[in-house]
């Protein structure tokens, strides 16, 4: 069968492979790219759901707009106003089934085959993906401690003649936990206004702040409609919800609603209305508080072990948010033998080679997930990976 | 801003503005393509969910594989085993967010640009839309009363070259109720196995029969794994929850499952899993029994009406299932002053345009439904339609 050309580039992630092994009885999993289910409101969702399915149950299993429910996508609209500074008046928000989706329609709505697109490296493999399976060339820019290679970012848009986007995960980065300084994200957005380019501003983790001060979304300072920014609630109060939204200014925005009523036509109004009640009723500020603090200390367990039992064997990112550390192997040490070793042992994390935009031929670099192992499987399992690594420099 | 070429042929639909005015007070609508509200089983989904929040809320508001939820998917195959004699050993069954995306998957992985779909004329927007999407040149072929011309079907697949599938709704169509027969059901395969095209078939109102035998669907007799079935809960338990299902055989599935994580990763679990339960729990084939009742006794109406104030001023189709009645004006009419002046009576419905493959500049055809007015709307709205029919031929 003759498939389509933009799909060639798109291959299954060996991401799916590892999970696999993590469902084995006994297996600690630093693998997971999830949320804690434990952080999720099951308590006040029910309770919203019960009255939902009593009061006004035809209308949540119904057919709906588009765009979303409209008093969801206003409270939206409020909260990224107050909490980020975020939002013009050319700007409109439309709900999406997942931020992944809003990924994907921005991608469909606006990549031609061959448009480049700038991401930093390593990236968020379903991120690349969906700018792939449009056709898209991606350059990946390596990352800094501070943020992606600004020097670097404008020597391409000096050379290359199609790049159409550049697509950042800012804060607490999937995979590298690494967070751009606010000097960085002006810069670059200085750049796209420049080379008339947009971003694609990807922001799942943002409320996931454990230490340190906020910084302001790039979206934040868009006077001109470049930034189209991505946000959801599946870090924050259900991923399997699929609840997330897209920031854009008006035109693309009308062009990702086509996209998404030929796609799956809207995001299931129940969900919607869930969360819209559960803003209303609830202390969201609250809930995000509570999370920031389970999580905290479940990535400072994970540094403690780090620090503990691997020290200087092996780099690795100290994140101030997020659910992710990622590490850099010694040259010495290859990266294949080094995950076999560990699955051995039971122990599971994401090698490095899905999350590269460009060759993967010589990665020595691995993500750990702290956010689904408790605190004794996160001690135990570092520990092992120690043991493991000193055994391998010898 | 430069957009991607793809979708320079989708328009948003005229239907949504006709939406829009069938929300003013006291107009009676006939314009709906949805399924009443009043037949979702409200309650027992009620009892479902709260057993959900109580017991695996956990689980239901997670991530989950892109796959979907395997008890419902092994409840989908077997009753699609057992109802249509559907599904092969190479076959399998994804779980879509609603038929729609099913046809957007299909569309995605299978469609180059400038690639031909040979479509029913009238044919669904939504599905001509995705396949337009990504850039398919759509050729429709006349209805007849027994579905699609299969000679001219022959005749295209004869002389064009680049023809990669053939779009149908064989059961109660949208928008016209015609039923394909079982014989030009087997005409089709065979040709289609002749030329090696696939088929897709879309049977969102397979189950909604109050008339006549069941005809199985194409895909009943797919020894070669040339039909791509699409199926939905949309018009049986709830439109709202976007939940539908594709059956392609295993190289197409495959395909479908990578372009559905970089879409929208997987459909909501807690869906998945309220309607595998309710599956389990409760009579789905006499609930499907009570929905045919249901509406046959609306389309009865419909026709009573039509038969009784408009008779031979307009053609009608008198479909056996389905959600609609698709009409044909004298060419003396013409169908936007029609559509004013019943929109001056508060009466809506759609005009044809946006079901036609081709050029529109003739259409005499409009669209009424019959599943969300009341009987006592259906009267008083097709009388008035009568009314205005008999002023406008004089």
């Amino acid at each position: 069968m003759e498939y389509a050309e933009r799909m060639k580039e798109i291959k299954s992630s060996s991401i799916r492979e590892i999970l696999k092994f993590t469902f084995q009885p006994g297996v600690i999993s630093f693998a997971a790219g999830s949320p804690s289910p434990l952080t999720f409101p099951v308590e006040e969702f029910g309770e919203i759901s019960k009255e939902i399915f009593a009061s006004r149950a035809q209308e949540a299993l119904q057919y709906n707009i588009t765009e979303g429910y409209p008093p969801l996508v206003d409270k939206i609209v409020q909260y990224n106003k107050k909490r980020f500074d975020m939002g013009r008046d050319f700007d409109r928000t439309l709900i999406v089934t997942g931020a992944q989706q809003g990924l994907d329609f921005f991608a469909k709505v606006f990549i031609n085959e061959g448009d480049v697109v700038i991401c930093e490296n390593p990236s968020f493999v379903g991120g690349m993906n969906a700018f792939k399976s449009y056709g898209a060339r991606m350059i990946g820019v390596d990352l800094e401690e501070d943020g992606i290679d600004v020097n670097r970012v404008e020597e391409i848009l000096r050379t290359e003649k199609k790049v159409k986007a550049i697509y950042l995960i800012p804060t607490f980065q999937n995979p590298s936990g690494i967070t751009m300084s606010a000097k960085k994200r002006k810069e670059i957005y200085a750049l796209a206004k420049k080379h008339q380019v947009l971003i694609v501003e990807d922001n799942p983790y943002g409320e996931l702040r454990y230490r340190g001060e906020d910084i302001l979304p790039i979206k934040a300072f868009d006077e001109e409609g470049l930034v189209v920014y991505v946000g959801t609630f599946s870090k924050t109060l259900s991923a399997g919800m699929r609840l997330g939204f897209v920031v854009a200014q008006e035109e693309l925005f009308s062009k990702m609603v086509l996209a998404k009523q030929v796609s799956d036509v809207h995001t299931p109004i129940y969900f919607q209305i869930l969360v819209d009640e559960y803003l209303s009723r609830y202390d969201y500020s609250a809930h995000i508080k509570n999370l920031q603090g389970f999580y905290a200390e479940k990535c400072d367990a994970m540094l403690t072990s780090l620090d503990t039992y691997i020290g200087d064997r092996m780099q690795y990112t100290r994140p101030e948010g997020g659910l992710f550390i990622w590490c850099t192997l010694p040259d010495a040490i290859d990266l294949d033998a080094f995950t076999r070793r560990a699955m051995q042992e039971k122990i599971a994390f994401v090698p490095g080679y899905d999350f590269m935009a460009g060759s993967t031929d010589t990665c020595h670099e691995l993500r750990l997930n702290f956010s689904i192992p408790t605190e004794e499987q996160i001690e135990t399992g570092i520990k092992t990976l120690g043991t493991i690594l000193k055994e391998m420099n010898q």
